[in-house]
């Protein structure tokens, strides 16, 4: 059941007028995502996460959620993905024998500690955790890359309605968009998208592009590291850590890719003309 | 030791053009907060977070992720809070006697259960938590509310070199803005706000309202909430549930603030002529 946006009473003042009209919102709800897996020759059940969303997608969020944060690592791994109890929780199940680590979950963990032992440890881990060196991967020519942006705004109907979601789009050398999401959360866009790929069989993507709404932050790369995509695009500005790790992993990253020009921080080769 | 931005070389693709030159990207490093509590009569130190941000107004970051987090509840409680074994971790130290519930920071929580017993509860706690009703609080006049764009985009040094930061600001009913706040998360930079002002004696700033870039998101309206302000302003749209928690507790919410234009989702009555 997708419900992406829902009208409400909103008062618009322009200049010095104050007018009531009805308009409409994205939609933000809770997702709960249910685990289940195998551990010591017993079924069990973990509530993984409860994370903020835009109905839509789910069961592609929850396991592009799972697959980003390393709980699983290939299809294969996957028994089966439904919704479960209502609308906001999915639950994800794992076959036998697949070794879940829900450590990796605790991005905000708590572990006592003396002051000054695991501070480093900690700091490393986010570097470590999901990520993998990109395949060489595929060739986008320029014309190409400067056609994605209209696409993907023509595809969004949602923002188009309330101006308040992000999207995240697959696609390939050709300039087809292969999937397209949208969210109130950009990192939710891109679980869906890569989800939706993993669950097509389509991962590791060494020949499509991620394409996302805003900035490039460190997650973003990281999703698309762990997706095997070789590049990521997006409208607004990358950190320094997201041109860091792409660096590190040879991934290409583009930003401020707006009408016909953008900006490359890093893989150049990987845009043609 | 504040690092907002820093210089990297970028490939700039304008039409057929290719031209490298040194740009500015916003800094997304790793902090980590570590909060040093009194329990069972001793002291204790836990790692409760590493959050990814923009340096600078670290110490008021980390204090008001942990008040937004009901952690602690009042600047009674702080006893002092610094930097720690360098740049990217802070110590939060309260004082003996302050009850910490660390069990609160599982945002990404992970608990064996049985599927369908803890679902309702889990997705109840984030409404129930670190959530109090708004007092009645400052009415702001328009023309004070349509000022606040221009001055914030006037203080945000880094989002000019960089095109990267979101910000965030408080301001009162005279159109002042005392504190200012950049990072490249847009909850990062209310935390921030919200930490200055605690840390400054000013909470709960019932005269005081909370400007910020992009959307408003539940998170958003619950950190205005937990600060007492009772007036929350975005540049971009809300969310559905950022309308909804606004109503349950009276806060008075504002979207597409830009121009001499804005719209009113609640709380009309404190918008005054």
């Amino acid at each position: 059941m997708t419900r992406p946006s829902q009208a409400i009473s909103v008062a618009k003042m322009r200049g010095r007028s104050r007018e009531t009209l009805t308009d409409r919102v994205a939609i933000e709800e809770p997702l709960e995502i249910r685990l289940g897996y195998e551990s010591g020759g017993e079924r069990r059940t973990a509530s993984v996460s409860v994370t903020m969303r835009t109905p839509g997608h789910d069961e592609d969020l929850a396991v592009g959620f799972l697959f980003a944060e390393s709980i699983f690592r290939s299809a294969d791994e996957l028994a089966f993905v439904k919704p479960c109890d209502g609308d906001n929780t999915v639950r994800v199940e794992l076959n036998d024998g697949v070794g879940v680590d829900l450590e990796r979950l605790q991005r905000h963990f708590y572990t006592t500690s003396s002051c000054g032992v695991c501070g480093k440890a900690s700091l490393d881990a986010i570097h470590a955790q999901g990520t993998k060196p990109s395949t060489t991967g595929a060739a986008f020519p320029r014309d190409v890359l400067i056609s994605i942006p209209d696409k993907l705004r023509a595809s969004q109907a949602t923002f188009e309605e309330t101006g308040g979601l992000h999207a995240a789009a697959a696609f390939d050398a050709m300039g087809e968009l292969l999937i397209v999401c949208e969210d109130v959360g950009r990192h939710n866009a891109v679980d869906k998208v890569v989800g939706a790929l993993l669950r097509e069989g389509r991962l590791p993507a060494g020949d499509l592009g991620l394409m996302v709404s805003g900035r490039a932050s460190f997650e973003l790369v990281q999703k698309a590291l762990v997706a095997g995509m070789p590049l990521l695009a997006a409208v607004s500005a990358p950190s320094s850590l997201a041109v860091d790790l792409a660096r590190e992993f040879n991934v290409t990253l583009v930003g401020f890719l707006r009408g016909d020009s953008f900006n490359i921080y890093t893989g150049q080769e990987r845009i043609i003309e």
